[in-house]
């Protein structure tokens, strides 16, 4: 066994660093060139545009951005960088919150979103297949003429690619589930070039280790996903969404709870706490809503499936306590609705100057939800922090983005110490520091907690098995 | 790099085979008693039970059986085995298709029946924690006062740690998934020892590598199953169930594309053909039905729901050329007609005396279900063997059980050969060789056919990793 892969007590396979000379990274540098092209670049402005994504953590500079346009391209490039030990950090388009794109020992950042082609759709099967650069709203663009739809949205315009890597979700989970149970097969490029296809066409199988779910949410650290099989949905006969408000957060909780552990098959259920709304009244310009605790809501199904599953949850919200259950039945509302819904990172953001946000991303079991998000509300009002809420309640999932001003470094620190105190309730009541965001640089500190060291230790063991010179995304998902 | 890892041409990793000499089975075997004391047997007859499973390998007697009522006792076990180089070979309730029971390098059969407490049920998360000797007749019967149960129902009385070991589904699959879709979390002892927890409570969380799914259908190669957190479902509201016979497979089978390109949640869609019929009829006593190709159906959802649904398919299925659409409303005909389902294994072994049965598991993509079925439909008549048809065909998946006298070994490869030209239909249509049973010995000559070498190489190295003596049912999944 390589010694370099165990640890000082000497008993734990690590994930190996990359090391790349500056021999090593020239070489790589020039050889790609040739393939390349003007598609490999040392520009400064590149780089800068490929330091972060939109998380607090400081950029790094990659030695070089190269732009792949297809398999061939992404397989000979890490063959050159596993000859050299030169890191790759795949890019895709920048919208991770922990800092999963950040290539924090350089090398170079491979940007896959130049590989956006849409490549089949089979409607009588609803699959199709595409390029990881391809985004959610460029797919759905794409289907809405043939009835179909790809349900995982996460708030941001990213790409399927990093929404495979990691592990994402959004508002449609409750009822279609995330990426992991939307994807049917993977194209990946290994470490050192190789190509495998994992999973397949078909619904269901049991045809040797599931590689495909291996892959979703490793973050970029065992392969490179150069094509997504994913599974589609068909556009519901029948769409309703309906907004109601609570006098408390704890009420629109319970709501949340009876409504989920009845059973009803809402197809989404997103909760807002009054901060949120306040933003994004603001933000979105939307009208009629009070600074008040809220629930959005969207029911799929037949005309009477849709009418039966929304007076269902009506009657929950008003025994609860909500303030009245507003329709909001013609396409432009509802799309009103949910892209304020979608921005509403941007309109915590915008609601303090010069702010960026640590996100927190706990997710629990749904019985112990009113517990977690009503002491992370405690923490905030405790911190002094601003810290609006947001959450895909039905999954358990919620966010707070917490603000800090850019130039405050001691705001930073003190907005990770109210994200650990958030996450340390989540994790004392069975709960995830991550329910979709992962865990990059920003969670790194919580995956043994959560885990144990004996399941981390094998999660190491998988990168040094797949990755052994450690390549793929150093530094990220291990502290060390 | 230890070199007994790599294969002839020195380039991929292998699965290393165990290889326990008397002296290292004698050590393991007198350690393990010291703890397990009589539950550790040599006897005969109790290792005679645990030879195969129902499938048509040639039986092995393993050196001991050990019957583990805790995790630390098969922690115990393991780390003995793995100091010493001692197969072992997982055992539920033995009711494998493919083999994977066999210990076909003799060793210890770790007999897991004896752990099987329902140890939590969490009534509010609709999830509970159970031991993976649990069956899924033993949870259902728990849980039906609670208004839950446990969807994932395979043919057999089959545990619920060997579902997760086969990656196993069944009839509701369709609406409800497969065990993949339905467990949360696992308690796994890997083969050194070590315990591992995977997932957890959550309904979903990207929180590093999904250890769960890559357990999930490793046929007791990277581990042994000690707890399953599992996902339940309210009972619905309201069930009904119906029976359509067709004049022809065709008409039949383009009604389960027509009802699943059409989106309608249909719970279960079960086919089968004339000759599983007519077995059925014979087994289960089922009276009203003719010797025709037939579909059964079930709908879940609210009273009004089900009756929707129920009425939408029986326009495509009388459309198709349906004899009638038989409605079973009350739940004791209900159940009759899903027993005679459940039991056709059993009602097509019966159908020819002293019979075993090779069973295919074909799953394709539901557009190409009409050219794989009929194409099976046509090798089972051009082969002169008898071969009930039955199949999840909402999911794409069917059965041929080919019939096999017990004491002819010229009609086991017969068998076997008709197998293989049924599986090569399947994956010529981007299917899969198996949708439910898993690889085993089996169906190990098709797994390289269906992934590339690189991918089999990915899933040697991980297991490599993982199990780097090779203990855990060794001979199983690859060939070598």
């Amino acid at each position: 066994m390589d010694h370099t892969l165990l640890d000082p007590a000497g008993t734990e396979p690590r994930p190996p660093r990359a090391a790349a000379t500056p021999a090593h990274l020239a070489a790589v540098l020039a050889a790609t060139r040739e393939f390349l092209g003007e598609r490999l670049t040392e520009n400064r402005a590149v780089r800068e545009q490929h330091g972060r994504g939109e998380d607090t953590t400081t950029p790094t500079l990659p030695d070089a951005v190269a732009f792949a346009e297809s398999t061939g391209e992404v397989s000979r490039l890490l063959a050159l960088c596993h000859a050299h030990g030169v890191p790759v950090t795949a890019f895709g388009a920048g919208t991770s919150l922990e800092g999963h794109v950040n290539p924090v020992r350089g090398g170079i950042s491979l940007d896959l979103s130049r590989m956006n082609r849409i490549l089949e759709v089979n409607q009588e099967d609803m699959d199709c297949l595409i390029e990881p650069g391809v985004t959610r709203h460029q797919l759905n663009d794409h289907l809405r003429d043939q009835g179909l739809f790809f349900p995982v949205d996460p708030g941001s315009h990213c790409t399927i690619g990093g929404m495979c890597a990691t592990r994402a979700s959004g508002t449609n989970a409750v009822r279609y589930g995330t990426i992991r149970e939307n994807v049917l097969g993977l194209e990946v490029v290994l470490a050192d070039g190789r190509v495998i296809n994992t999973g397949g066409r078909v619904r269901k199988a049991a045809n040797g280790y599931d590689l495909t779910h291996l892959m979703i949410g490793s973050e970029g650290t065992l392969g490179i996903v150069t094509k997504v099989r994913l599974r589609l949905h068909g556009i519901p006969e029948a769409t309703s969404a309906a907004v109601c408000q609570f006098p408390t957060l704890r009420a629109a909780v319970e709501t949340v709870i009876t409504t989920m552990q009845s059973g009803i098959p809402v197809a989404r259920i997103e909760l807002l706490d009054e901060v949120q709304v306040a933003a994004c009244i603001r933000y979105s310009k939307l009208e009629g809503l009070a600074e008040l605790p809220t629930l959005f809501f969207e029911f799929h199904g037949s005309e009477n499936g849709v009418a039966e599953q929304a007076r269902a949850v009506e009657a929950i919200a008003l025994e609860a306590g909500g303030n009245g259950f507003a329709w909001a039945t013609d396409a432009e509302t509802r799309n009103r609705l949910w892209t304020a819904r979608h921005n509403a990172y941007w309109a915590a953001i915008a609601s303090q100057p010069n702010s960026r946000g640590v996100t927190t991303d706990v997710c629990v079991p749904i019985s112990r939800l009113a517990e977690a998000l009503l002491g992370a509300k405690a923490e905030i009002e405790a911190s002094g922090l601003s810290a609006p809420m947001v959450g895909h309640v039905g999954d358990g999932n919620f966010h707070t983005v917490i603000l800090v001003d850019q130039d405050d470094p001691d705001a930073l620190e003190r907005a990770w110490a109210l994200d650990r105190k958030i996450v340390a309730r989540g994790l004392a009541v069975g709960g995830t520091c991550s329910g979709e965001h992962g865990i990059g640089l920003g969670k790194r500190e919580f995956l043994e907690q959560e885990h144990g060291p004996e399941a981390l230790a094998v999660m190491r063991s998988l990168k040094a098995a797949l990755d052994p010179k450690g390549i793929l995304n150093p530094g990220k998902m291990f502290r060390n």
